[in-house]
């Protein structure tokens, strides 16, 4: 029974975890957006990985855009392999990790810490090496995440963001409508049985991109990071600007291009890319709120409306139900992937 | 005839280009470097999109591991369609691009200008919208490239990079060794010839990985551009470390995974990562100076010996032959790809 998997556990379980993350970790963010203010930093580098590094895509458009911050996603390697690191002084380095275990990403904290950078810790294991590598500790208040594949640890990671967003903008409508997310949330898993028999169309599917842009960038990337774990398709995520600029050569009649696209400043650029491909015989699968864009799609995957600087947080449920299902119907292990442990060590 | 085509002869102009960079680009690299140290910026920003963008991966680890530079790669979006730039004082903005067409990259540039920021095109039409847009303006010195999918510009603009990082540390040994470099990339494309009857494996091939990390983190992700954008192939870039948070459960037995790996210090951890997957049953195509590693690849595409640093410039050259090739043995046309047009213009 699907219903008895972890992984469908955690997935319905993402309104209550959200629900408690903004109302327990309130303080924490408090205080790192008073040491943001304090040294008046604008710049933030942030290491991850994985679907951690999707959350830190999603940080690049919400403090830029609300917050003015420059956000920088750091290169590991140079810390861990090369061991030559970049100059820090000034920024704040954000680590993210589920397990906090990763020696690359606490080799960034450690380094940032010896060169005097305000260091931060966003993790559901506030005992891991990278909450002890970190100034500031943010727990995800996830509960334990068995399932391989995260899901309700990343988008509490996506709600950290959110709430520092708003921390650092002391802004009551943003705050106002983060209280109402935890429902949005649970409104679009109420449309999830809609989902398992539509993908059985996509039962033998090889392949296939998932496009989205601005906010939405990120969800691109973790819907597609999904999708290769729990259904080992080959998926491509693009913002709509990078797959112009040459990808679009592999369209063919039929190929299927996942787009997100809910309300929002980059809807009409969306809109745009959706008949651009639709007059090149792709076959979109469409995620958004907006009744006239959906209507042109194969496969409609419903949202409630949302400001969109949230809309990632429920733009990427739908997309967790249909890997879900799709890796269901090819009949594999939902929970455990082939292939993958829930903690990846590199360095 | 292959050898007439204008991507044949512009993957063969490439010795001569970097020649001609290197002698003529000096004085304006020694400028900008020059008002880099004036300012004491250790933060540069990089918008560009396509092959260019992956030349701004490349500037990551060359300035990050080289001259303590931390580089960013800035979020169009942000400046074109949400019109919230985020605070650039301080830093330096850098925009790459061919043509110097895209309006979003000029925006960037434009914003960046707006706030203060010291401003740099580098790009193959020192009379673009973007150049016009900078205070410093870089030329690819790479004559005009009439294939779509780009390879002399590539090059020319990590030389760019290169010589930058040269400058900038005023480093005798770099420059020595970048003295070397078109006769390397002469080198390695001697080694031309054997490429086309090996791409014959893989006619039928519908999509592989490319793996690259540290320096050729850049080559990885510019080789399955070209992939995609002249054989249609749906091929997807890694790092190493972030193949194995998740994606390395798309691997079956016989997955063509193309690994670009010479000497340096990410030998070891790359090598591990073919034991890795030939483990699994993946097939390795690898681009090397190393011959034991060579030696284990089902195709070996064999480099010089070239300086770590500089080895993205020698890399990408058997992976531009080898996307060339088997385009031509797929019957495609290798100048003008499906679906694509030489300057491509995104908001």
């Amino acid at each position: 029974m699907i219903t008895q998997t972890q992984l469908y556990t955690e997935i319905h379980q993402q309104p209550e975890v959200l629900q408690r993350l903004l109302s327990q970790e309130r303080p924490a963010l408090e205080q790192l957006a008073a040491a943001l203010r304090e040294r008046q930093i604008s710049h933030i580098v942030i290491a991850a990985r994985g679907t951690s590094d999707n959350a830190a895509r999603y940080a690049q458009y919400v403090l830029g855009a609300l917050n003015g911050m420059l956000v920088t996603l750091a290169t590991p390697s140079l810390y861990s392999i090369y061991q030559r690191a970049p100059q820090l002084g000034g920024t704040c380095v954000l680590g993210i990790s589920q397990s906090g275990q990763s020696p690359d990403i606490v080799a960034v904290l450690a380094e940032a810490r010896r060169q005097g950078a305000l260091t931060a810790a966003i993790t559901n294991q506030p005992d891991s090496p990278l909450a002890r590598a970190a100034d500031h500790v943010i727990a995800l208040q996830a509960g334990p995440e068995r399932a391989v594949a995260a899901t309700k640890t990343y988008t509490a990671q996506l709600a950290v963001i959110a709430l520092l967003s708003a921390m650092l903008a002391d802004d009551a409508q943003q705050r106002a409508e983060l209280a109402q997310l935890p429902q949005h949330v649970a409104a679009t898993l109420e449309h999830g049985p809609r989902i398992a028999p539509l993908v059985e169309r996509y039962r033998y599917m090889q392949h296939c991109v998932v496009i989205g842009r601005g906010f939405n960038y990120a969800t691109a990337f973790e819907l597609a990071l999904k999708l290769k774990e729990l259904t080992y398709t080959i998926v491509e995520p693009y913002s709509s600007a990078d797959f112009l600029h040459g990808p679009v050569a592999v369209l063919e009649h039929g190929f299927p291009v996942i787009v997100v696209a809910p309300s929002g400043r980059m809807a009409a650029e969306l809109d745009q890319f959706v008949q651009t491909i639709a007059a090149r015989g792709a076959e979109p699968i469409i995620i958004s709120d907006r009744q006239e864009l959906l209507a042109v799609a194969q496969v409609p995957l419903a949202l409630p409306a949302v400001p969109e600087w949230l809309s990632p947080l429920v733009a990427i449920v739908p997309g967790q139900l249909f890997a879900l299902h799709l890796a269901h119907t090819r009949g594999y292990s939902v929970d455990h992937p082939r292939g993958l442990n829930k903690v990846t060590e590199t360095i």
